[in-house]
């Protein structure tokens, strides 16, 4: 019985490497084709994430039947709810890299951003890439020293974020109001998305050191 | 054991009852701050959240206790994962409110909105706060003919929200970026939160008959 069930705690795990994987995929290609104006990029982003919601549905049943079969406690216990949460955040870090994905589709022919920002974006594309990547491997590895990477590219992101807003403010900004409002939504994904990564670093890093931070109920 | 149980059942659905009153209050005030620049309100608002947070991790600490010390299984063990999530998205609920009333103190003393859409937000905030209302009473009461007012509602939040981006996209709109930033953050908070009240009251309904439509794994 024990053997099954580390078995399946063990199973639980590597299905949120899976989808983490996934949505590290699904990042690295919207913002490809954000850049780019890649409409057929777009379009596998868009298509590819109904995967990821039915590979977190999945993997919450089998969560929920481990806790009915099993009645874990303590650590395990606390592994399988906070499989819960993560799942959740890595689906809406899937819904993100979508939406990111369907403003560049809106916009084809044209790019999203304007040439003034596109260093901007191509920086929190690459952090956001970067939190992906770590994440899936904090995952993977439990080594708490990708936790620091991790909230380390989430406050760089934060810097930009304002950033885009200052010079969406300055009197040189001279583009449509259209442009005004993809540029907003566009940063607020990009910015939601690195927080919902540092969601799951630090829920990892309290599965491990048992240690919940008081920021981080705040956090979510 | 099994009364003992089934107080601890009915104090984790109070304690979502009270939650999402506390949500309620927070945007019938967020809004009303936001409609008519009130800083002393919306810093109320601002610092009420940090109760909700902290209620939120409170109901999840106690639902975590309920699942290691008794164990449940089929409907009761859905019920309390059912309500780890649940509370995440009214926590969430919560920050939305919050970020408007952010909004508010940022421009305070002008208002975030231009007069042209003074009535399309007055509309937003008042299907919020129904959707809040109706989300608590569906809480309280299980009544599931309230799931349809809440979709209902979500609907026309969608609508008007559409119809912000179109508001801005006229050759008629001549308010600064810095306004138009503002708008589309302001449309996508209200948005937000009405997409999470829809979510509660799908899970609610899950609870209640068992049947998962399939979109709602997909509505997050």
């Amino acid at each position: 019985m024990r053997k099954v069930f580390q078995a399946e705690l063990h199973q639980i795990g590597e299905g949120l490497v899976e989808i983490s994987s996934l949505v590290g995929e699904a990042i690295s290609k919207a913002t490809a084709a954000f850049a780019s104006a890649d409409l057929q990029q777009a379009q596998e982003v868009i298509a590819a994430d109904a995967r990821i919601d039915f590979l977190q549905n999945d993997l919450d049943e089998r969560a929920i039947d481990v806790l009915a079969l099993q009645g874990p406690v303590a650590s395990d216990l606390r592994m399988i709810v906070g499989s819960l949460r993560m799942s959740a955040s890595l689906e809406r870090m899937g819904d993100l890299a979508r939406h990111i994905a369907q403003l560049t589709r809106l916009r084809f022919p044209n790019t999203v951003i304007p040439t003034s920002l596109t260093g901007t974006f191509a920086e929190l594309a690459r952090l956001d890439i970067l939190i992906a990547g770590k994440v899936t491997e904090l995952l993977d590895t439990r080594d708490l020293a990708l936790v620091a990477d991790i909230t380390g590219a989430k406050a760089e992101i934060s810097k930009l974020h304002k950033s885009v807003f200052t010079t969406m403010a300055a009197p040189q900004w001279q583009e449509t109001p259209a442009t005004t409002v993809d540029v907003t939504l566009a940063s607020r994904y990009f910015e939601r998305f690195g927080d919902h990564g540092v969601s799951v670093a630090r829920k990892v890093s309290y599965l491990v050191t048992g240690e919940w931070q008081p920021e981080d109920f705040l956090a979510g």
